[in-house]
């Protein structure tokens, strides 16, 4: 089963981590969202990470800002592969805290980060995972990235 | 009780996290020091931290360096006062990432951070807190600060 | 006693400490709030860092912004435990200098740093150091710790 | 097939490259190592990225330096999932050059950065991604994953 | 011949990237826009990048945002002088991803960087290279730094 | 009188302060050096800088690192010019935290903050402050300088 | 003769280098106002670096942005104590660019910098230094300064 | 006339500068280099942009580290292009200030920046720009990089 869970630390993240939702929507994959905030319910926390595997999940992206523990703590306790989503959050200074307390995981605890409120491309990489083993995924992942390339060729048209 | 809890995410952080054992030593306070990883000890760090403010401590001293989650998740975990001390290891980025994910905690979950590699100060706040209810220590900690007074004193007039 | 100082060098930094000032008052603990400025009122901060700890004083939260100097120096002057909140003013370059000018003291003179503009943090951090003592405080922290879980579950279940 | 793609800007991101080649053979997972530069061997670097996915590829690492533009050039070119190491080469303004140009690329073209330096993170990470079709592989990452816990437990027993 | 190519990542760098057309336009050298992103349209960037110096063009200016790899790149393919510029676009880190993975390429591939949204500069800068071989262009170029100086002195005029 | 006084915070800033010892020195100006902790010791700091304006001192020149709070309250205390040297010591973050904490005074409070570790700038600055109002130190900042710009025509000789 | 020459690098400068003016007028000090552009108005900008002394400034205040270069030009051509203030213009990033070009002089020509867009204090630093060998100006700063301090206690009462 | 001007602030730079010398040697350019320091011979640097575009010059290489002032102020001189390299000199701060005061230029005098201690990317540059009016460079160029290329391809084979 490739289900993609996809997690964040507060509700108000959500306007960011629907980007993933929606593009793993348009890949038909199955995507479960829930709120788990490391530092405010650690217990859900421990729980999501330890089971994640059990559960049917085949990717986590996990979304966060400011001192960000969320990615690297489902990290610490799950063997699946990880995305982490830094947010630029209102208590964050500039992205900056968001993105190395995600980016910079010690040795042997990987964290798969994406670019500064870049949910979208978490939906796709995750994608991309599933694509490994899963050919049909694979072509949709081809085909999307053929509409990136028609779209710049579009808007090219549109310069001239 | 009035033991201060010393952990850090790795042996290597030993030689920055002992000048903090030292202080709390030449202050008389009880002290007990563990490794303790975020990343790698996940469910370490879950007992220790739920159960730390049981088990007679008072003060909760982390040091982590890079993505530094063990402070953070300490005090998500326990309702004891953590100090965090960030630490310039080896995969750190100039010790940014150390302060960043240390410091930047969200509302409702605070740690008490120092300066970089500040695992002294680290030590004496620790004591000051145990000195809010100890005025033995709140002395200590005034003769503490003569002394450095006195050896300021002491340099001002060698470099007459 | 137990009151907590909370003290800023500006009114303009009141809207951030303000923050402070209410998490306190939740848990019942006597505030006292005023302005002392490190560079304007030199003398005040001198009369205010010396006294501090035979005023009934437990713990002082100063906050400040730019060369953020007030709570490094009140740590010079008191045995107490200072928090410092870090403040992003208006003349200050993205809080970087709020928040190192306050963290990056030197050995022997700890401030208890939070985030930029955590005043929040700050209040619930004196909360737990007076809790390290008084059982009742310690018991609404913990109380006060279930209610962000309760929060958290409350927002995530709104999520389906 | 499963098989890892490791490349690198240059011979001299070998020394860093090669703890994802250890970590992989230490997975008996098929990696094939080559130098490939995106900015001295552009036809090289359009060739692999085109032919990957068709050449029994899963995953590619690739590692650079300075205005690191590898790993985003081979996530352009290839539907696969691209890991990306920043290196800190000696041409690197402290790392902060390599981890920003592999981490913030636009949406469409995600990037699964790992820490500066994060080799070990990134062979770990490929695992994990061919772990979630590999039953033997995740069950590798969850035994590798265990190592590291004991060793934690091992070394706080020798500090004790 | 003394085409200058500009180029492009996306569309919505067009406000920016419209200076140096405008700058050119006032020089009366002969512009060619069009919109090639290293991401999205690695073909359009290869073929670019390789048959520029044989259709009429002088210097190319490449204007991207994020982890811009456009300029970069393009002097990968080609053998001609390319003015970077970057871009703070709205997926940037204030800038400085732009910045640096433009400016720091590696040895033997340059890229001629000017300021964060300097297009104006880039194209005078090619106006400036076209005027190394075109007496007329140069002359210009000074009369075009005389009128800056001119609308100084009136603006200090105004000032008194 | 026109003396200047020259404190540092700690004895192991003397190597960079003694370039400004040297620099007033060879101007014949009288200089008279202390170390003065803001942090360890705030009375001497108090006392210092209430009376250095009766005391024949016409320029103060503080130097300190990290949280540097030794200009700014020698500033805040003082009518007079205070210069400040921001030191890259070791307990600072590249030199950033020493920087920040002199240059960005606030509004009423100026500090003149010279380069990371830039004493000898600071001894000369202090003698062209001097020069303003005494002809003798103006004429010799003149021969100073011309002696610059002797010193670089001889090495661009001793180049060819 | 004591006058402070105010310049600036552009026209849109003026909104923050009025507060120096407005200071210095506030000290019956005589201003001379003037836009001086280093990159733009060269001849200029050495015409009056090499007279200032001759013309009856004792002090130049010079803001600029960006690349900010203003200010050390003139230092390098005046044997005036130079105030730099870094001005956080449209083209600057995040003013780290002002304060930096400003700031970090080579040994052997000091610009006094103050804090970004610290107009307000260049002009308090300017009066101080006339203070140095003007009396009645010394004695207007030490009423400034009380002035600043009967403020911060108004404002304290007006708390409670 | 095609020469290219090589000048460097220091005689410290020229272990950084002659990577430019040599490039351009190897390409049969001929290089005139020399000292010229902003701060410490303004009227050289006056003398030497004012004429350079009538002594044989077609472009300028220029280094400097620190506030580095000359690439800019050789610009605002002349006419011809002029390409800065930012030396990252013993009193600077990681380099970020003489890149960001090179290459942040405003609106009007662009100068194109290369990497920190990028001289040898000046070099290779200057001969792109020079090639543009000369078939002769421009092949040379295009072999430079065909020899880049190659020497990958056997770095590649070593590796296997």
């Amino acid at each position: 089963m490739n289900k993609v869970g996809i997690i964040m630390g507060s509700k108000s993240d959500l306007p960011v981590m629907k980007q993933a939702i929606e593009i793993l929507e348009g890949f038909d994959i199955e995507v479960e969202v829930d709120i788990v905030s490391a530092h405010r319910t650690p217990e859900k926390l421990f729980d999501y990470g330890k089971h994640a595997h059990t559960r049917g999940f085949a990717v986590i992206i996990a979304g966060a800002g400011g001192a960000a523990h969320l990615p690297g703590m489902i990290a610490s306790l799950s063997p699946l592969p990880v995305i982490g989503v830094p947010i630029k959050s209102s208590n964050s200074i500039d992205g900056w805290d968001s993105v190395l307390s995600i980016l910079q995981m010690p040795g042997g605890v990987p964290v798969a980060t994406v670019a500064l409120n870049g949910a979208k491309n978490a939906g796709i990489l995750a994608a991309q995972i599933i694509g490994t083993s899963d050919k049909c995924v694979l072509d949709k992942v081809i085909v999307y990235k053929q509409g990136l390339e028609q779209m710049v060729h579009e808007s090219a048209k549109d310069l001239k």
